[in-house]
């Protein structure tokens, strides 16, 4: 009986792992050196009879999420929400008129955040972000990602997602692999919609993160967002939360600035087949054209590793049919 | 075609779905409250028709480790694991000779190490658990556990797991949970051998940490163990850790002292089914008895709390069969 359950469950199995044979998962990705080398690397790390075959639970794939994902022009799209916030919630905060910075948030002064800088931001973040719930902050995300626009696009910033990166996440999960994210990003900016707009869970996703404390209130268990920045996963950050959270390193990684060196660094240079991408973005017309003068996404050094570390450009105007998903 | 390989799959699915009813996964649990409220619970959360209902990817179960899947007496293994080590690595440090903690811990002087408390405990954590990359770690726990016999037991530790917990765990998994380890242990002293003890993936166990830095090493990218703590999982880290790594409320929580008590609590006052269980040392005869009046393991607060939380003790002497895997 055992056997017969055996072969059933064989089966069932068979029939998933024919069906990316049968269609095409990449159907947004003209044939090129991108396409090819996905392809052949996941023949590779599949196919029992491969020397460079790796078993299933050390198929890992991570993704940074802007700007790899999803469009991070003309800026990030938390910054975009925490300036959405932060206007909300001015008129119950007369104090912060005090504070050139958070003044200059709340009027929309770009050019005096700018200048700023990263603690400037941090304070934006920090007074947008922290005095809550985890889920209190998760519903605030997603209600504004509900009614937020992209001001170039006039779409949810979630259609604005790569159509060939989310067949490209499809079609590794279908060939065994676990995909991450592993962004520069808020981790619970992301998860509240990850598993929807990406099929990522939320225990998929590693990102920066403030410090939360356990509390009781009126007696129920809670959990409390800080203003005390907890962990920073970007540009060396990243193979430090992937150690973190994930455990293993890597065999696949894709990105698309020096945010992402290395991580991809970390990811291809463990022994067995690797696989380094790089998503350049090369198209004015149907999304953005950018890279080493851009300080959203800035893709210097990265790019200048490429060649000599294997990684694979990935050329959006060339390789991809389609940027993104038509039906959104 | 499509529509022929879905039925296939389904048929798969079901074959593996239909397996844990016709065998008793729970074999070395007595009938009793405590298997019946497992095995009800189960029922609840996975039968379709019912108001209970929660979807897989929602069936989310914490375990704590030390006491509650493996022997946490005389002390806990990790403890063992460093005054091991601090043993091996002595004649190579002369220097921890003037330090009368490490001098403790070397010469084997429990009560001096007992009476410098947890700072002493972390200076011996530090110096035995920093300085290596992780890898090396690794290695290094995997070569002790190898060799290493519980003094009273005179078996491997990984021997000294409960064989009722390891059926727990995978009838918990057969019925679509992902398992969860959330320990106050070393995240990476249980990541190399989880996945063969307990079935539980490197992504899958949280625990204590010290922090990590990414650095180049002659010219190839490492990451090193740093002397400093990053997180603490116990108490009220529990649910931070839970939070931070998995993302979502669990559905059921495993403890067995009050390091467990804010995990229970997190875990228990979500919204609609819950499980939460102690596991109670009451069999001095087969492994140890121990509650209100040990040091490790201290089970006090949490035991006061189970009746008016509802959470279900586990009374190892009359609700288990066996206590340890009869093959090891």
């Amino acid at each position: 009986m055992k056997r017969l359950y055996r072969v059933l469950a064989i089966i069932g199995a068979l029939a998933f792992s024919t069906i990316p044979a049968l269609c095409d998962s990449l159907a947004s990705w003209k044939d090129g050196a991108a396409r090819s080398a996905i392809e052949d690397f996941v023949r590779r790390v599949t196919d029992p009879a491969s020397k460079d075959f790796v078993p299933p639970e050390r198929r890992i794939a991570v993704f940074d999420n802007d700007g790899t994902l999803w469009v991070e022009q003309p800026m990030y799209t938390q910054l975009a929400f925490a300036l959405a916030r932060i206007k909300e919630l001015a008129p119950q905060h007369p104090e912060w008129q005090a504070n050139p910075v958070l003044k200059a948030a709340i009027d929309g002064d770009m050019k005096t955040l700018a200048t700023s800088g990263e603690k400037g931001l941090l304070e934006l973040v920090m007074v947008t972000h922290a005095g809550m719930t985890p889920d209190e902050f998760q519903a605030n995300v997603t209600d504004w990602l509900a009614k937020a626009e992209h001001p170039r696009f006039k779409k949810p910033y979630t259609a604005l997602v790569y159509q060939p990166m989310l067949e490209l996440l499809a079609y590794l999960r279908e060939n065994g692999f676990t995909t991450y994210i592993v962004s520069g990003g808020g981790i619970e900016f992301m998860r509240p919609w990850a598993k929807d707009v990406y099929g990522v869970l939320p225990s998929q996703v590693v990102g920066s993160s403030i410090k939360t404390k356990f509390e009781m209130v009126d007696g129920k268990p809670a959990l409390l967002r800080l203003p005390d920045v907890n962990f920073v996963d970007d540009g060396p950050g990243k193979p430090v939360g992937i150690n973190q959270h994930i455990g293993q390193r890597p065999i696949a990684a894709f990105g698309n600035s020096d945010g992402d060196l290395q991580m991809l660094q970390w990811t291809t240079s463990g022994e067995g087949p690797r696989l380094g991408m790089i998503v350049h973005h090369t198209d004015a017309e149907r999304e953005y054209a950018y890279d080493r003068a851009s300080s959203f996404g800035h893709l210097d050094k990265a790019m200048d590793r490429a060649q000599a570390e294997g990684w694979v450009l990935i050329d959006m105007k060339s390789d991809w049919k389609t940027v993104f998903p038509s039906a959104r």
